[in-house]
């Protein structure tokens, strides 16, 4: 059900990175795709089981590249969609979210704001709620990561995966472990946005007031519970970054992998960089889950290093 | 022969460069792999071969990313591979030559001294010379770009094709032309390096006395004939680029499909931007064949646009 141009994406070991980091690296890279993002992997389940039985409308709140994946997956089945975003969101993700043919709502809030908006238009109009991370589909969209790395890699120790809302740790994470339960599956969320981490931890919900971090794509505050239980089951940590091993991160794999990423697609080198021992002689990936920045934005991040 | 991490590559439409460039756009991107160019499809030929008949060793002249790939192939099967390059070719690049383990031998001189070095070490030691777009493995190493696009693209009008020696555009276009004759094989050179365009438009070899452009990996002076007789067989068209032209396909690679591609890897995106009503309403696809790029010049190529 899922568009080939989403699925077996590059993998691939990136010695260049390597000196810098201090163990084995490879990429998954999810950016090589339409909407530049992993998301349409559960987008292309939504949209094709609701175009299936005859739905012809669907509504999600999104940071950015839910939005866009669901709006490229909708268009290709005739599903008017809507997305419901921050009006602080990524500009670059809410013009091709409207470029791509949906409706775009803003809320002056952030994305949990976002969240009750999108469920209320759901519920008033009678359309489907696609709600990342809880919606089983997202999940599995997710988990055909885990299927094409453990079919492809010859063998690696940990996985690193950004967590935001849930559904790519979960996902991802399912699979290793039933698959390579030997691999050690680790979340990487913001110092800035550690609402999941925190209740990964403390195994119950924890919220936040606020969440600061450029990593957009994760600034989550109200973690799901049932993600969360499903999250318990896989991961086998939980760990915190902070905003300059983000930005580090990024510069990393543009200098040395020619790769331009978003914030949260840089969280896994961000975690080798905070705890090099950790992973000193092993053999790591990252999913490298994201390219959508505001153009100027990314200059400011990553241009201080490199001139 | 060929590692799989080398094939398959992403082939996507980049929607967000189409205002820009006023046709449908699709990118074949070769740089998601260990060596971050698709010289590695015809390396591994090569080196799958030299290992098979017990050979032990082999020699290139290169710019740098025949290099890389020659050595990375090597490496993997037991071969001693020595690259030959300008001391003025593009740093990032010959350190990743001999990271990957290859003897680096560098000529005061551009890449056809270079060329003419790598024949003598070859004839002196008695090893393999590999000679890109003249060797057939080159050449059908990157033939299979154009399987993969005629098996995976659901229909275009156009390719455009780096040209340099002429391997990739001989491999590809003569798929093409056998698989999909109704596609338009574009070669596109830089004006300050157009030795095999004049060569194609004039059907002999014209060499020039100097190469004079940031696309270092197509800056080549004196055209293969053997190379030329195939190159006339499968081009429908070659087509010369301004220096600004390809900074400006660059710049809008980064700023709108995410990725940090080299010169000569622009030169797609250039052409079509220097004859717009000639791709008008066409679907076009674009090989990047490469990312390799010295961070520093990349960040002045790109950086005033961006800012």
């Amino acid at each position: 059900m899922i568009d080939p141009v989403f699925l077996d994406t590059p993998l691939y070991r990136c010695e260049a990175l390597e000196p810098g980091l201090g163990c084995a690296v490879s990429i998954k890279l999810e950016t090589a795709n339409p909407v530049r993002s992993f998301k349409g992997r559960g987008t292309e389940l939504v949209a094709s089981l609701l175009a299936g039985n005859g739905s012809r409308a669907a509504v999600c709140a999104s940071a950015g590249n839910l939005g866009q994946a669901l709006a490229w997956s909708g268009r290709g089945r005739g599903l008017d969609v809507t997305v419901v975003a921050s009006r602080h969101a990524t500009v670059a993700k809410l013009d091709r979210i409207r470029a791509l043919g949906a409706r775009l709502e803003l809320v002056d809030g952030d994305h949990e704001l976002a969240r009750e908006r999108a469920a209320d238009i759901a519920r008033h109009d009678g359309i489907r709620l696609v709600e990342d991370s809880l919606d089983i589909e997202t999940c599995e969209g997710a988990a055909t990561i885990g299927l094409e790395l453990v079919d492809a890699a010859p063998s690696f120790d940990a996985v690193l995966i950004a967590l935001g809302g849930g559904a790519m740790a979960t996902g991802v994470g399912h699979v290793v472990k039933a698959l390579a339960p030997d691999v050690e599956v680790i979340c990487v969320q913001p110092l800035g946005a550690p609402a999941m981490t925190h209740s990964w931890r403390r195994r119950r919900v924890v919220t936040t007031d606020s969440a600061d971090t450029i990593a957009d794509g994760v600034a989550g505050r109200c973690p799901i519970p049932a993600v969360l239980d499903d999250l318990l089951l896989v991961a086998d940590d939980a760990v915190l970054v902070k905003e300059e091993s983000i930005i580090a991160g990024m510069r990393m794999l543009l200098d040395h992998a020619g790769l331009v990423v978003e914030p949260s697609a840089a969280l896994g080198v961000a975690a080798i960089l905070e705890d090099r021992d950790r992973f000193a002689g092993r053999h790591v990936v990252s999913i490298v889950c994201g390219s959508n920045v505001d153009v100027d934005a990314y200059h400011r991040w990553v241009g201080a290093a490199a001139i």
